[in-house]
């Protein structure tokens, strides 16, 4: 299996479904294309486009047959290895768990462009102007602690759904964004964030991540160089 | 099961699991709640928040148990009642119907804001209008018609994946736009549609839409009446 994926430091798109295989010790081969620019001609969206009509990243591979989509990804990958037990065995838990990975995935518009993914940017300084000034933000944030509160008390941690799910790889790079412009939150959620963190499939993508050179002004709102 | 949902004639969202288990046969208790606005103290949005914490409609109660989201909503329909084969049953074509399905619930920005979903209203000068000045309806349009030419050409129609699926009730208030706004399609697309609205649980659901008498101006950028 291939998973085709753009910057590490920036997709917060192909960062889901890498982890996932990753910490769920699913084998497959990366196809990393660099982000040049999202404009119909460049390099970037020439290759996906010869893999999915989408023309987008993460793409899966699978013997010849695409997957695109995180959310079709992780059903996809849910149902050829049952064995790994990616959504929660409980079939309440696992639609709860199709709820928020859901909601992630239509929503979060303000925390979205506001506090783009970059991980190996530390912005705390923008992150306290963002908050002082943009209420979808607020909105956004008081609604991810509200939810991983909830599920962490629900389920007893250490992941959201008790054992590392979808839903954690789901929420990965919300994590990033919140590490790097690091509004306050409730002791419950920094220590979640932690746990994220240390995971190995979580770490190893941050690895590589802080290894890229690549400076993409069109990826970087708020800095002129690293 | 209860649904609740959104005013007809405007709710795409709510459409969707609405005429999915309509036309499964799937029973359930309707429950509509009017849109006024959707500012934090509206009506409409203090209704869904004491059911689910994302405040928005479609959710589905079952048993006092909520789920929300439609891509959620769909894959617990589909677990819960696997006789009716809300997902294609093939592996391939299901994860196929999900990468639609999902490319959908994230994408397609430009067709959703400017071709709002109106299902009383013909507004063919208005298409005629967006589809020259907006390229970014273009480009959602020919995806539109490109995937949906290549499913029905790989399937033999006459729904998305042959029979009835999650699919076509997730594309429905797409087909209820492009009826609306009247861009050119090709011939396959236009009969596509046709069999779509055609199938008794849309034309229940248009049936109903039709006989409300909200004019609300939020969902209504191009008319100052009906």
């Amino acid at each position: 299996m291939q998973l085709v994926i753009g910057n590490k430091n920036y997709s917060s798109w192909s960062m889901r479904p890498w982890v996932l295989m990753q910490q769920a010790g699913i084998p497959f081969e990366e196809v990393l294309v660099r982000f040049d620019a999202f404009t119909p001609d460049s390099a970037f969206k020439q290759r996906p486009a010869g893999l999915t009509p989408a023309g987008r990243v993460p793409v899966l591979i699978d013997d010849g047959f695409t997957v695109w989509d995180t959310l079709a990804i992780a059903e996809y990958l849910a149902e050829r290895f049952p064995e790994k037990r990616l959504w929660p065995a409980d079939a309440k838990a696992r639609a709860r768990a199709r709820s928020v990975c859901a909601e992630m995935h239509s929503g979060f518009g303000a925390l979205r462009s506001h506090f783009p993914m970059n991980i190996e940017a530390r912005l705390p300084e923008i992150g306290a102007k963002v908050m002082a000034e943009q209420a979808g933000v607020r909105a956004d944030l008081d609604r991810i602690v509200a939810m991983w509160s909830e599920l962490l008390r629900e389920h007893g941690g250490p992941m959201l759904f008790g054992d590392f799910s979808i839903a954690d790889a789901y929420f990965a790079p919300v994590v990033m964004r919140l590490a790097t412009y690091a509004p306050p939150v409730p002791e419950a959620i920094s220590a979640y964030m932690a746990r994220v963190q240390a995971l190995p499939g979580i770490a190893a993508w941050v690895k590589d991540a802080l290894a890229e050179q690549d400076f993409l002004d069109f990826e970087e709102p708020y800095r002129k160089h690293r």
